[in-house]
């Protein structure tokens, strides 16, 4: 088998949800697995001058449009939610601790997250709305709140935002696969011709 | 027959340049015509609050690297001039007052220009330059010289730019296709999806 290929992703970034929709058939078809790893922007946009592509004047309007029109080329359910950004540490921190425990549910339930999010409006800034989304993939809210509040787990994240930064990560989604680094949806198909390249 | 595509383009724009070699098959694909349109990214910079991509800290290593991996991936002959970026005034003058005479001339003009940079390593910052490289498509320097010293093709220039912005151009290449926007080189693939969904 060859190397997975690592995913990284923020919970509040359309692109990134859009990616996480097609990472595992890309993966299948380039006959690998996916490692999925829960990302801030907050830092990596400190760290490169960069802001929510929507408070972007001029370019925040093209965005929003084409992050419709993205959905609909890809027969993807999107509506842009509101609030638009949110903050992820909750929805985040909870991935984190189920993978450590079981990584397919784990990615179950970041795919739920997204959908609850961009598909359904729910406000996964809320730890009871993250909480309530764990319900919904056979999760145990009781269990699922002590853990999210656990030292170990807020350290996990901060650890993993900061080593995605040490790998060149700067934005959602991003691609690292065999040492090479690619960034947004629309990097798909380079992956893809840059795979074949090398084959 | 459709509408023509517009196709905004800055000379010192890597992807730009990469979309430049690309953009006839799109159109002759989608049966459709191409303006060619060159701007500045100085003034949308300023619009945007944002800057040259080399520029950005982490994002400027990213794409240093993407350029030449695109460039690879789709077979075009690139290799990061120095210097980058550049002023590309005199360029985008020359490629105006040509348009004026002869747009398929001028056309070809561009493509030469964008070739001298980016797989020659000429530096058409420089009127000389350009004069010279003008030359190598039949074009005679002294009468170019002249035209783009005009006041009425400087304001031209900046007409077009303005021109751009005000249909929300912020960014190279820009696309504009029956009304709808499209940034990138990477957005090649949504034209054609965008377009087969309208159909």
């Amino acid at each position: 088998m060859k190397d997975p290929i690592d995913f990284y992703f923020e919970f509040s970034s359309p692109y990134g949800y859009f990616a996480s929709t097609q990472i595992e058939a890309l993966a299948e078809e380039l006959k690998r697995q996916v490692r999925w790893h829960p990302i801030l922007l907050g830092p990596m946009f400190q760290a490169t001058g960069s802001a929510p592509l929507v408070e972007i004047p001029v370019k925040g309007q093209y965005f929003v449009h084409d992050f419709d029109r993205t959905a609909q080329l890809f027969n993807i359910p999107f509506q842009l939610p509101e609030p638009f950004p949110i903050g992820t540490v909750s929805a985040a921190r909870a991935m984190l601790y189920v993978q450590q425990k079981d990584s397919a549910l784990a990615t179950r339930l970041a795919k739920r997250l997204y959908h609850a999010y961009f598909a359904e409006g729910q406000n996964i800034s809320k730890t009871e709305v993250v909480l309530a989304v764990a319900g919904q993939v056979g999760l145990s809210a009781t269990e699922l709140e002590a853990g999210i509040a656990q030292d170990n787990i807020k350290a996990l994240l901060k650890q993993n935002v900061s080593d995605a930064m040490a790998r060149g990560v700067f934005g959602s989604p991003f691609m690292i696969v065999d040492g090479e680094s690619f960034w947004g949806f629309d990097r798909f198909d380079h992956i893809r011709r840059w795979l074949q390249q090398q084959a």
